[in-house]
């Protein structure tokens, strides 16, 4: 974080950009509010001549399609949207095909964009979509959810789930922007927007103490929006920038970003992904106090700093361990099943993020499926 | 061609390696017969410890499945076997999805191998498989039909069909070695070792106008087997290796490898795909000719070239004209649709590789619909 963060909530400030550096395929992040009214000029500048298949979901496109469709129709640029239904479940091979076939319906050639205009979900399906259309057209993510804004549109993963675990068929396609209007996060649901802040407190957790200290400091003035949420805004996609600027195709490094992943997927996937019981973010918030409290098991990290991560959480309404879920507890069994078909398995072991503590995580490769086991049964009857 | 083409037959040879050049994801493409036997090794050789998907198809799997099987077990590598109908509607959604689905339940890793053991319809599907299963696994292309051998397997384009259109949807995924065992095509049926044999006069058609001339005197032998069938495998993969190293992702000169494609595309749409009537390598037959008479047509081509071509196929058995094909002759309007959905369509005006004559094929951007209608209106009348 850098001095910005005193400044008072009312100065008026610019858009914040952030540049993914990537060689060839280098791309901006633009963070600020109102920027939906300026999409149109700033597709322009990067991509000028191509038409639009914007991709959204039946929430956002009630609340802010038109608005959107008024920014592109400004700088005359031609568009078709696809709505698909909200929710995690869209994350599968109908909606795919669905979207594929749409685009190529609409006579969308190579340099054509997709817009992907939603949350996590959409920008993953979205930006899988464009990624095979003709083996590759251009993508454009708008995220309007938290987590999407600090996490899913960077770094150029997209993917659908298997009936077998979540993201397990995708590609990796950079998008030539990102455009983040903070603005568009005042309708987020505050359950959706508190699930997106479990990816904000997540860089804090890998590498940043520094961060995490900051936002225990001002989650307050975060949740109540203006320039601290903003500022928490650009240190989470700086972060994210950096991970994937060092290993973009995560052969090493860029792993440390599913800290708390592995346990929150084995949740997701043994709740279905019923977001009445768990949404991908409270996965994360669970995940990471799993990850951390596992750590202190095993004696790598101390107690107190899981401690001070459940405090955090909770008192922004997040949950912090199983038994928050609600409806029917989670079997042991079903989890390690879970947790190894998860895409973080590597020849046998599994392979999880570790931590010694709150900034210091580490990729392990030879975690025992035993002594997962054995702190999973702990946590489960407490 | 160079001067091996005049040793005799029988002459014993090891096989010839082709290397792609594509910086790290340079790769060999091995020719020659009995590789198969060979297979477990040199998979060895290029990924050690990782384990094998084979997929093929019911033909394929009657034929040669136990030996290949044989082969990896020798080498004691772990292989499972996914077996799909053989044709060209395979690449459809739905086997790519049972492909995806049942790599993730054999629990294969990121650094594990689809091996694509079958026709470029195998290896189209397989591929694309492998490239977005845990987002990129390793592939291995064991091509078994003439075509897969000469063209398919070799320069990363991967893809299934949208009911839209041919090869809309897929991936760039290269593999990491080709092993083409030319004894395989023993079993191939005549009618497809022609079709296959149609990509490969494609080549000297694009800019190898000696290559058309040394095939021109020698289709005979290949046709037999022996050398000759060797060297114009081999010649045709260098061919190919060149115009992917100078442009892997098709941005500008990869698509002369499409003459004849765009007419012979919508030929195959058209007739939904029912190889009773066409197939891929027919469809790129009549269509190189088509291409040829299109450009006399337009006074860019001499009528000779043409016809020699057309001679030259007829002479292996391959349709030269639309009403070769058995059954309803196509419409005109259904092939100028077809024609505008394919995917070498540009901003609006018509893409299409064009010819001065022989070996002196480029691409033109602003072809005339209308140009296209009269041309194949005066085909039809004939
Ligand atoms: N690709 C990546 O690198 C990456 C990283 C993290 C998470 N993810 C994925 O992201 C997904 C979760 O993302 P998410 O939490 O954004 O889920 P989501 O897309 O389902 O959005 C959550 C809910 O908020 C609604 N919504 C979005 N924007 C809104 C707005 N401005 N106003 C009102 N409602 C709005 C949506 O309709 C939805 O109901 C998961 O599938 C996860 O796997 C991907
Ligand atoms: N990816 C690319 O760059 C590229 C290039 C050219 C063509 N293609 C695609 O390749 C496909 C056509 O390939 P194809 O002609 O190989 O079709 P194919 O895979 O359908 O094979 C043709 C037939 O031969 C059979 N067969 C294959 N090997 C055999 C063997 N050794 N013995 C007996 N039978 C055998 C198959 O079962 C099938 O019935 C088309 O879909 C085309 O679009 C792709
Ligand atoms: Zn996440
Ligand atoms: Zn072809």
């Amino acid at each position: 974080m850098n001095a910005e963060r005193n400044e008072g909530e009312s100065a008026p400030r610019g858009p914040k950009t952030i540049t993914v550096p990537l060689g060839e395929r280098s791309y901006d992040i633009v963070i600020g509010p109102g920027l939906i009214d300026e999409a149109g000029t700033r597709i322009k500048n990067v991509l000028p001549h191509a038409r639009v298949a914007i991709v959204t979901d039946e929430n956002v496109a009630r609340l802010h399609l038109d608005r959107l469709r008024i920014a592109l129709d400004s700088e005359g640029i031609d568009h078709n949207a696809i709505v698909l239904p909200a929710g995690e479940k869209t994350k599968s091979y109908g909606s795919l095909e669905q979207v594929v076939e749409a685009i190529i319906e609409g006579r969308f050639e190579r340099g054509d964009i997709v817009l992907a205009f939603g949350g996590g979900v959409i920008g993953d399906v979205a930006g899988f979509a464009s990624a095979i259309v003709r083996r590759g057209m251009a993508l454009v993510q708008m995220p309007t959810s938290l987590l999407a804004q600090v996490d899913s549109s960077v770094g150029g993963k997209t993917g659908i789930n298997s009936p077998q675990g979540k993201n397990l068929v995708g590609a990796f396609h950079q998008p030539s922007l990102v455009l983040a209007d903070t603005a568009l996060l005042d309708t987020l649901l505050p359950r959706e927007f508190a699930a997106g802040y479990a990816e904000v407190v997540k860089y804090g957790l890998i590498d940043r103490p520094d961060f995490f200290e900051w936002l225990d400091e001002n989650h307050r003035e975060i949740f109540a929006g203006g320039t601290a949420r903003i500022d928490a805004i650009a240190a989470a996609c700086e972060a994210k920038a950096e991970v994937v600027a060092r290993d973009e195709m995560e052969e090493a490094s860029r792993a440390l970003l599913n800290l708390g992943h592995t346990f929150g997927h084995a949740l997701e996937k043994v709740c279905r992904y019923d977001a009445a019981r768990l949404v991908h973010g409270e996965g994360v918030a669970i995940g990471v106090c799993l990850a951390h409290r596992f750590c202190a098991h095993l004696g790598l990290a101390p107690d107190e700093d899981a401690r001070r991560i459940e405090i955090h959480l909770s008192a922004v309404g997040l949950p912090t361990r199983i038994q928050d879920i609600p409806g029917e507890e989670p079997k042991v069994d079903d989890l390690l099943d879970a947790i190894a078909q998860d895409k973080k398995v590597s020849r046998g072991a599994l392979t999880f993020i570790l931590t010694r503590g709150i900034g210091k995580a580490y990729v392990e490769n030879g975690v025992d499926p035993q002594t997962v086991r054995g702190f999973l049964e702990q946590e489960l009857s407490q």
